[in-house]
């Protein structure tokens, strides 16, 4: 095991010792184990260059929803989507590989609703056994 | 105009007189204008149906991006990935059409970082413009 770990403020992330391609694919299945589907991938390496001409390290977000938390979530509050879905992040910097996951608990604390905090709990337990499970196997 | 305005916690949201399919098309061309690329496009709708079998509502989640505001925002915080793009939000609810924005400072708020803060204002007024100009037109 050759991962260590990194709690910021607004995530959880883990320096991992795969390739980049890989983490993205341990990722999204490992997302998928935990009920989690992934609704979208941006690819920001290629959207920088496209759009900019910049060259920025490989750098993909997937934005990954659990369906019926999804739906628990709208019904607390319309206006969550605002918020949807929750990304993993796997990124090079410093010549190393990290896989990251937002801290739904603290993102939707902007929300100021107490239904959605036990929500957010729930999301956060299953997406840092996501972060946690690709570090591990790494 | 038939529009009106509504300011959540987190977000700007204004209630439009346009068709929801004329609102998402007016969203995505309106966020084109404030320099933003849209880089999802996320059916909450169809996608409640195919995995739980529920029917719910109209409700369409553009992930927005302008990429010179998040290259910049990715030089001050490489986690920053976690809380992008920003979204718009279009949906169905008690027989009217919205139009959201998510508001980038609050939600950029939870990183606790100053620079990025210059770069989440800028955000909101273009957003916001965006919400308005979709309301304006209907």
């Amino acid at each position: 095991m050759t991962s260590s770990s990194n709690v910021v403020e607004y995530g959880y992330v883990r320096t991992i010792g795969l390739p980049f391609e890989e983490a993205v694919k341990r990722t999204e299945a490992a997302l998928k184990q935990e009920g989690f589907g992934v609704l979208c991938q941006i690819d920001i390496q290629a959207k920088l260059k496209e759009k900019l001409g910049i060259d920025f390290p490989r750098y993909t977000i997937l934005g990954a929803c659990n369906p019926a938390l999804a739906h628990q979530a709208l019904g607390d509050e319309i206006n969550i989507g605002l918020l949807l879905p929750c990304n993993a992040v796997v990124y090079e910097y410093c010549d190393q590989i990290h896989v990251g996951v937002v801290d739904a608990v603290k993102m939707l604390s902007v929300v100021g609703n107490a239904d959605l905090e036990k929500v957010a709990r729930q999301v956060n337990q299953s997406l840092r056994r996501v972060a946690d499970r690709v570090a591990e196997d790494s």
